[in-house]
Parts: structure tokens; sequence; C-alpha cells
């Protein structure tokens, strides 16, 4: 469909048009949302002429540009996009978890090759608008949500839940706590199941006083284990569900005089680079970030090249990655 | 200058002379270095014209993305480009201190507002190709050369290394070794040099088998530690020049059954945030990378006003954050 039959559909000029596909901010509410209806109905492709010589775009856009997660996932998008002459541009939603008004207009502003989100996803809208303008779109997606609406990239975080705790269970602890994430993080309540299951599964009841619900900083893992440890009953081993939480373990572990290993067994998940850095190293689940981020970018280009994706949603292996801050109970 | 009277002058085309100027490849090298130097002797100014609605670019280079480090200059210019309506394009030079051909080239096909660079510097031909187009260019400048000929953003790396040391010597330490970075980084003679001053300021000897020379990385702080806590005498603090050489000598002295800081002090350079949750926090000297990059973007954006620059070279403070991992020597 042109643009000259997308403004004769909707009773407008070209350049009306023109204002709308381009992303431009000085149209009237009433008339874009007309336009975007036609598009909406019709379809529409970009004239593929680009500028002499400009260098596509790859938009990668995170809902927060925070610490060594992000660095996993930027590495894994810059991989793919040199070996595909793609520059990436790198935004944030500064904590949101969908991108607000105006954002779609900004990223249309800069006919991107594609978007890569990390971030919980896009309203009906703002997918139109993107499909619209045959923008793909892929999420990166760490929250674990295997339904999404748009391509996605995820892990087996149920996988990596179970391996952390069976670990846990083949050293001989039975008093194991779990500091997990917010509830609103599919992975977080995954990684959980997967504690669950593998203590259901040994014959260990769950006792409901280990089980404790942080938001991934480690302050979270600081003040559940200071709370844990001072327990009647307190545990022997902590999975903290991710490594910010697991490093915030060890910290309430020194200032109870506990050594890690020897007193208290801790596992993480991720396995950002730092893991093998703690005192002593990590015991944690590998989270392949960096290959979540290249095979999102992959399905990008892919899509771009207007060929369909063999997988809708791919889910890469975890696997636990055994340091030394696990060892035998007392 | 317009393109018609640089053709004029080079002999070539118009088409060519767009050619060279919007960084495509399809012209020959002796072409191209004849037309780049009418544009140097010359000067050339872009049509402002901008494609319809397009919101403009600013370009982030790194040597190597790799750690929290990278995050805290992402975050900085970030804060910055929002609030000018700049979308960022981050690329990295893969571990190379200069960037190679083609760079120049791909980066003016974007034509960017303007280039940050967090890598060593330009090639005198590189800095001509983006002065002839009128794209402002600015170091941040970890690396500490105060004389470079772009503009540039560094720290107060001597008054660091002094702080650093001075504190040490307050608690009474007299045996302090020093894990210094790199030769070719200058901030790391800087920080060595300031230790050297507050040594001999304060009437002790620095002792040569206490200097090391590290690369930055975890794995320098780690074995240089080793081999010090070896030592006949061995030091009873050790000064690592960055948090990931101190990470490392937190694990040298576990290795050896020294507690910190009962047994061994240790003291960072950099404040990155994970150096809050090492076990003990560390002490460490905070360079303030967030702020060193906004003011690279901000310099950016006053340079592409055609605003002249306050100053060439910035340098912003450090600072000494006590935690826990300094106390008297025993």
């Amino acid at each position: 469909m042109t643009s000259a039959e997308i403004a004769r559909q909707a009773g407008v000029s070209l350049s009306t048009v023109s204002k709308v596909v381009n992303g431009r901010a000085d149209v009237g509410a009433e008339t874009r949302a007309r336009i975007e209806d036609v598009i909406r109905r019709h379809g529409y492709r970009w004239q593929k002429q680009r500028v002499t010589g400009r260098a596509a775009l790859l938009e990668l856009v995170f809902r927060q540009v925070r610490d060594a997660y992000a660095i996993q996932i930027i590495n894994g998008v810059q991989q793919v996009a040199r070996d595909n002459h793609l520059a990436v541009v790198l935004s944030e939603l500064h904590g949101r978890h969908t991108p607000g008004r105006g954002w779609v207009e900004d990223v249309l502003a800069r006919r991107p090759t594609g978007v890569i989100a990390v971030f919980a996803g896009l309203t009906d809208a703002q997918s139109a608008q993107l499909r619209g303008r045959d923008v793909p779109f892929v999420l990166v997606d760490p929250g674990g949500e295997p339904a999404h609406a748009a391509p996605s990239v995820g892990a087996t975080n149920w996988n990596g839940g179970l391996a952390a705790t069976r670990h846990l269970l083949e050293l001989g602890h039975r008093r194991i706590a779990v500091v997990t994430g917010p509830a609103h993080s599919l992975a977080a309540r995954a990684r959980l199941d997967g504690y669950r299951t593998a203590m259901e599964t040994a014959g260990v009841p769950v006792d409901p006083v280990l089980v404790r619900v942080g938001n991934f900083r480690h302050e979270d893992g600081l003040t559940h284990t200071r709370a844990l440890l001072r327990l009647p009953d307190p545990p022997t081993a902590v999975f903290a569900c991710n490594d910010a939480q697991a490093q915030g373990a060890y910290l309430a572990a020194a200032e109870a005089g506990l050594r890690i290993p020897a007193d208290l067994s801790v596992v993480g998940f991720d396995d950002l680079p730092p893991a093998r850095w703690t005192v002593p190293p990590l015991t944690t689940v590998r989270q392949p970030l960096t290959e979540m981020a290249a095979t999102a970018a992959t399905m990008i280009v892919t899509l771009s090249q207007g060929t369909p994706l063999p997988q809708h949603r791919v889910e890469l292996a975890t696997e636990l990655v055994v340091r030394n801050s696990t060892a035998p109970p007392r």
C-alpha cells in the first residue's frame, strides 16, 4: 500500500501521511488515529531507498541499564550487529515496564531495521504501530513469559532452579532456604517452582519459613539471609535466585561470623562475570544472556529479510556452575 | 564551502564529493585523499537539512564494553542525550586503542551530532576527517592524558593515589604495597606517583619490592597479592589501583587464611557499584565516571551549537570512600 493510497482512504494530504509515517509530532491526535487505522488495516512498506550510505540501525531498548547483566546483553547484540553492519542505538525506559507515549514515534523516526526489547513488552497499539511499518520486534526475556505475542528469547529458569536445589540436596542439605525474585517475574516463580519440585521429589518437605521473596537486589539477599540466620532452626544453605542476592547473603553470613561454605552454602543464579570473583567464588546457575541477546538479534536480521522465524519462542539452556560456595553441611 | 566548490577544486564530479562526504566506500583511495585534502584545507559544513523527523544521533564508542565501568559511562551519556533528544549509538573497538580503517566512514555515514570516545584517541587523519565535517569529538579519558588534542574529561588520579595512601599511613601502616595499572596508562602512573608522594612526605621509604605493575584485571590483583604475601616481610596493606584488582587481592588474602581488614588492609580505585558488596565492603577512591561521561556529552552539545568550550580539558575530583576493608595493622 502506498502513501498516496493511505492519504486517499484517510482523507488527508500526502504530507500528513508522511509526517505520521516518519514519527513526526505535529499531527493532531484524531488525524493520526485515522491514518494509523488505515495503516493497521492495510499494512505499509517503507520505501526501502535509504539515505545514501547510511548504515542501518538496530534499536536495543532496556527497562534499565544497570549492571553486568546489561553488559552481557549489549555484547550479544553487538556481535550480531557487527556481522550484519548494523549500528546499535541504545536506550532505556528508566525503570518502566512498558514504553510511554512518544516512544514509538521516536523509534520510527529513526527507521530502524528492528527493535530488541529488554522489558516486559509493548501495548497492543505500540505493537500495531511497529507491525504497520514493517519494523521487526523481538524480546530478550529474562522475565520468563513463554506466551509473548512478539517473538522472544528466554532461558530455562525452572530447570535452573531444579539443578541448584538438587546440587544442595546431593551435598546432604535439608534445611535449604530460597530467596526468590519479585512476584511479577515469571522467571523468579519458575526458579522457585524448580526448587519446590527438587525438594518434593527428594522427599524433603518445603518449610514455608525458608521461602523468601526478594526483588533481585543485593539488599534483599542481605536482609532475608540475616532474618533466616536468626531463626531457631536456621538453614544450612541458601539458594539466592540471582547473583546480586547471593552477594547480599555473603555479607549477612560474614556479619553472623559464619564462613562460606563451611557454615553456610550459597548458590546464585545468572553467573555474571563478577560471580567468579566473590570470596569464595560463587556456585551459580549460568543464564546465557549473551547468547540470548545474540539469538534475538539474529531473529531481527531474519525477519528484516522477510524470512519467517523457525520458532517464535526460544529458550536457551541454563547450567549449574559449581565453584567454592557450596559444601556438605556441618 | 559548498560541495560544488570542493568538486571544482579537487577536479572530480559532484557525486564523487557526495560519496566521500557521506562516508561511502566506492571511491578510489587517491581520489578520496584529494577530496579529503580540499575539505581539510577549507572546511565543510553539513547541509543542516535533516531527514524528516529523524532524531539526531550521538555516537558513544568504547575500546571495549566490559563491566560496571562501561555502565557508569553509558548512564552519564544517556542522561544528557535524553535531555537533548539525542539517540545514543553504542559501538566498540574490540580492544583496539585507536579505531581501524573504515571507522570514520561508518560514523560519518550516520551524520551524528557528535562522537564521544572512551579509547586512547584518533589518528591525525581521522581527527581531520571529523573536523572537516564539523562533527564534534570529545574523549572521556579514564586513561588520564592531560594533553589530548581533542577536548577531554578525566579525573584527578594523582590526588586519588595520594588520598588512598595517606589513609593507610594515618591508620599506622608502613609496609604498604601498590598494585598499579599498565605502563601505557597515565592514570595508573599518576595513581602510583600519588602513592610515592604520600609515602615520601610521611618519611616512609618506598620499598621497590612492594611496587607491582598489573593490568587492571582481577587476575593481576590475585597473582601480585599472592606473591606479596609470600615475601619474608609481607605488606600489611595493599593499594590496588582499581576495584577489580582489589577483589583479586581479597581472594589472595582468603587463600592465605588472612582476614580483611584485621590481617590485611585493601584499598581500591573507581568505586564501581559492586565495591559496596564485597565482603567486607571495599574502601576505595571514587572516580566519578557517570559525571565524567555527562560532562563529555554536554561538551558535544555545546560544540554542536557552535559555542566554544570554556575549557578544553576538565578533570573531575576523585574522593576517598572509607568502608570496611581498612584498619590499623596488627
